[in-house]
């Protein structure tokens, strides 16, 4: 497992164009059940509903994390960087290829409802009972943690946490190309070969020298982008609403005894938070896809109806209100209620600054989340100390709220709702 | 439903930019839950076990086929071309929209098992207790027959079926397209822009201007590179093998009255072949990816390991014979035998031949297989008349066999076969 | 030739991909030799010293405004808005293809020397005795006179003016795609799809449908990219400031009744502003060249350097000062001319808001140059009033000088310079 | 000039998106004038008659050439194959980069009309007193003439002779994929990762993997339509036709002692054939378009009509004749002549196998002219032993003949023309 392939292997990549793997560990870890689980869960969760091409899986994605990285080590290895520490490679590289190991289906949706977390899970398939976690004990009895720590950001090499985790990582540049490229969106063409000539290891860190300043705009500029017009969507967010929705049912009617015509393992333990690795490994999506067409037949109406909408595509509506409109909210809710809709299900209010993703927002003080430059004379600048630009978009857009409901339901008793709450719901 | 929309709709597309939908029935349509259900049906079945990119699905490529088709018509408009009857439009876009709503999961390989047909499922979803007849009824009562007899190849107006199916329909344009560009290869860059440009509705014929000869010869090259690299590559033949098998070996246990841990409706129906309409639609890739994970349980070895190897790709070998060596095929399979070996899971003959997929063979005869040019003095040329190389690439390739099976049984037992049989699988 | 073209013909172009010919006077136009010559100027000027692949042709970016302008034109006629007035077609794309025909040999650095416009230009083309000038003329008596109003911007139907000229017009529409595809820079990939999609001709202006504001961002923001990574970048700026010191020393020369071994004509009318329509036409990049390459051996040493180095690449190195440090600006030529330097050749400040090309900033006031967004409810909005980013990125990156010279030269006479002088060159 | 840069610079390119440039020679020899002049000789000559955007220029061409060099080399160390000699690299870049030094402008037609070669001119530069010979005499003293005997195929070190002109190396895969990007069509797409990926040092040869036969195959096929799309052109042939007739007829002029109106050193020196390498490095394609837009007002009538032609793109038309008509080529020349057309200038006759352009011929036997397939079993083979589709492409379309003729001069005196001839020119 420590040697290197006797011929190097390729997968034929649409962002990368070719994913190179040179030792035999990678080949073997990629050839494991956790790893090809990851084929069945998608990369953008619910997305495809909104843009149709989005039916990406964590399997490209983790193999193009995994292809940047490789790149990014071997560029710090020809040209010799002192700073970089030459020995932490397969560390670094399989980080790069697992860290999404343990994403459940439609990944933030369950994660909220079931309040689990994917790194968790990760650290749980690479330290249990698992192929990969046999593969990784080849290198040493200790490897499996050394991954692990990682991945969970408290490695004692900063640097190789730093080139996992940071906010010019290999991971954002892969979802940023790889996203764009299967959405079919004209942002996020970035020129990662430019990024990736300019990144220094410096320190502890990996830095951009200053000449690269531009491109890293650019970069941070089709994250807005991305950002804004793919992943807070509201048509997407709405079908994770469905989703959270779906899930919180299951969980109340299978708390309240309810008989469900179908039930497959290991939902249950799913809701009742008792779930071993090698239950978990068994949650993708095609088995929750499975499970909601079923349900399309369950007696509880709320469940199958939220199943309907969720399987043929009839989501909630939405329309915006502005942040001070928000103390309405509640009166809203109570004329849903009062007008005989279920205050429950039938009204959602959502802002994208809830959202698990992250936005570049240098405010938030924590040096992991910067991106710095590195000046041969003045030594290191926070970018948006230097950049007009990344100062400009730092914090734009907070505070828009939607309200979520469904339109066919409205319209049955839209002539019972006060006229206040009405306006908010005409046109 | 006979209205255009009050505004023009559109699906962000990465191979078309955007499809563009301009009728309500068509956005209805679209709307239906037969034709979301194409969402969890993958456009090339198990190819992305190969290019791991092929998880785009048969949603996104019908969509795909209605705009091309949308293009054409739109074109054959503008240009008043007295040969296309106009009245035809919205039959011609349904048929692009709707031709491939039978499609099951993994359709090859299931309709090889099962011995369904994708095309009388389409007519049998159009003609049934569906959303999609109830929608095309409010055009007329007969428009759902329509419809279909285009499909069929029946309908009475023969410019309407060569449109929707050709050597040179939309269908094949957008599947070379985006098959091209979800997998990643470079082949299958055609120029539709010009290619769309030189089609003429000809005497109840969608024929080529002559001069758009170049054009259709590029075409021909992709299609004729995208079939030998892509659609027939081994590994995935390999994966259709195994599918096969796991479809046979269920349905065997199924007669034989085997007690299955796991069984999920309508796979009793499948077995027998006595599916509704409304139980077809719930098969899908979901659920077969589903019970495939839970048979890896089963007590029948066979089931199990074929479904284990399905899941987790560790998929068969193969070699290559030639086809004068294919007299011996029975040698080997009986050496399987004696050895030790499962003669009818163990060892599988393949040739892409077999498949239902089509090169462009003008010897065929059939002059609906014909790609026509039109000139202006000689009138039509059939086009490997003028092309050298069409003529070239027609029948190359022809006459290959791979041999398939597990390496790991194989290895087992090598010992034990004949060495005039060992010989075929020493590399 | 006022009819359409018998059948539509095509020009073959990398960025939109066919150039659409449909009227038989946009065919004779392309073919007079007055559009010919726009081969012979580049698009970019000296920009192709420093990003080789600008080398393409003033030629085929009129041929893709005029693409685009067709395309508006038509989505208009075909969603039949009755705020666009039918009959305004053939003027409106005569003015977008013409609208660049009296650019002279690099642009903008000649019109700085000799105070000339090319915009006067194109009009003395559009109507003195030129092929162009007759067959507008067969279309009426005055219509050259129109076409050149539409481009003089007193056209007396506003529409018509907008469309061509505004700050998203075909015009920067084509620069953006093209200069960036042959640049070959990241920046640039502009929706124009989705941008053309979204205008609407609305109470005499071209407006945005407010839903395409996103799409309007992306495109400023590509442009802002253009801009500073392009457009004014400084070695671009290096290469004009020698070109402007040539023109400028051998207008002194001929002025002063200098000898020069090779001179050819036009070129002394344009030394002494009296060119004639027929002898601007003359004018073009490879006569600039050709005589550029001659005064390599003239007697002059001042010119003779000049042209030594544009001809081999040789530019002038710059520092970059702060705007503070501009006052210093005139010690530091002392400091030059004290040292023995030629304060008037040796030494250039530059900024690059001195420069022709527009950043759109919205305070500049004068309405054409806003872009307004139509909501069906509120009515026009100004873009920056609705969007935050574009309100981020006006006036950015004001207020930055550089300095230009000779490093050579500098490097010769360094120790003769004041200590404070000297730092500004210490790196 | 030994030392590498101490930090690597790069130019953008739209092809392979940087080039790399690490050697301190390399660097120098781009700054050379003798290699900016490549800037004025464009990569296509006239081709830009025809696909408008084919401007590029042989210095953008050069510097791909050396980048694809440059990645094979860099890959041959990676891998350290022993039959790659590592001190041969610089040679062997040097090569690469300066291959194209002595092409003229509009190169083929000129070396066509004055019998001259370029690869002649490409090593009288490097052997000359040039200052691109003074910086390779920076390495060794014979430094010069090695790479001279690289570029003229008789190096003793026969596999730097085959990296740098072999029927797949890198002079023809940039020139491929240039050309097509620049013209914008889209074949031309090779996968030029895959194809370096594959290739390997093997004994005194660049050979190619087995397994990357269909990449070749891809190749070779992309070639073929590059060569009958784009070079082969008859609109393209038809301006090169003028070019040489314009040379032809200058060229007699002089000789018979014609006085010119303009004319232009080192013009004389090119028409008796007496060029010094200094005067050579003066021509450029300026320089020819400068001299052709004055002779636009010679005397002679000949000369000034063909010069009108080319400056207005005014081209001859052609029409297509079968090989066995070329005996009647004779009868329409004479018939031409009688109906008081010049028969010298009047009437061209071309066909594409004439061009000094090579499609892959393995018939042609010499053995430098094939593309190995390197078995580990079977050790070489020849690609079209083994690949249909190259044996089915390999001598298609040969033996096409086109008359080109002035379609103005010829409607004057059509009437005068026997039936037989006229029918030629029928449309």
């Amino acid at each position: 497992m420590r040697q290197p392939l006797g011929e190097e292997k390729v997968f034929k990549d649409p962002v990368h164009n070719y994913i190179h793997v040179q030792d035999e560990l990678i080949w073997a870890l990629i050839n494991t059940p956790e790893f090809q689980r990851l084929r069945r869960i998608r990369q953008l969760g619910t997305t495809f509903l909104t843009f149709h091409g989005a039916e990406h899986s964590r399997f490209s994605h983790s193999l193009g994390v995994y292809e940047i990285t490789r790149r990014i080590i071997s560029q710090f290895e020809r040209s010799g960087y002192t700073d970089w520490p030459k020995e932490e490679r397969m560390v670094a590289l399989c980080a790069a290829l697992l860290h999404d190991l343990g994403h459940g289906p439609f990944s933030h949706s369950i994660e909220e409802a079931f309040e689990m977390n994917h790194e968790d899970w990760t650290c749980k398939i690479l330290l249990g009972d698992t192929e990969v976690n046999r593969l990784l004990k080849q290198i040493s009895e200790h490897f499996p943690e050394k991954v692990a720590a990682v991945i969970q950001k408290d490695y004692d090499k900063p640097i190789v946490v730093n080139l996992v985790s940071s906010p010019l990582d290999a991971d954002r540049m892969d979802y940023l190309l790889r996203d764009a490229y299967f959405t079919g969106v004209n942002y996020g063409t970035i020129d990662i070969d430019r990024i990736l000539r300019m990144l220094r290891p410096f320190h502890g860190r990996v830095v951009v020298k200053e000449s690269g300043m531009h491109a890293v705009e650019d970069y941070l500029m089709a994250r807005y982008q991305m950002y804004w017009q793919v992943y807070f969507h509201p048509v997407t967010r709405s079908s994770e609403i469905l989703l959270r929705q779906i899930f919180r049912r299951a969980k109340e009617l299978w708390a309240s005894g309810y008989s469900f015509k179908t039930m497959l393992d290991p939902l249950p333990g799913l809701f009742t938070r008792e779930l071993t690795v090698s239950e978990y490994l068994q949650l993708d999506e095609a088995l929750i896809q499975t499970v909601f067409m079923k349900w399309q037949n369950e007696e509880d109406a709320v469940l199958k109806d939220l199943c309907e909408r969720f399987m043929n595509r009839n989501l909630y509506k939405y329309v915006e209100i502005k942040q001070s409109d928000s103390e309405s909210f509640e009166e809203i809710r109570q004329a849903f209620e009062a007008a005989g809709l279920n205050p429950l299900y039938d009204l959602e209010i959502d802002s994208p600054a809830d959202l698990p993703y992250d936005v570049f927002r240098p405010e938030d003080g924590l040096t992991t989340n910067q991106i710095l430059l590195l000046d041969r004379q003045e030594g290191l600048k926070e970018i948006s100390e230097v950049s007009d630009i990344v100062r400009s978009i730092s914090g734009i857009h907070r505070g828009r709220y939607q309200l979520y409901y469904p339109q066919d339901k409205l319209q049955n008793v839209k002539d019972k709702l006060p006229a206040g709450v009405r306006t908010f719901f005409d046109n």
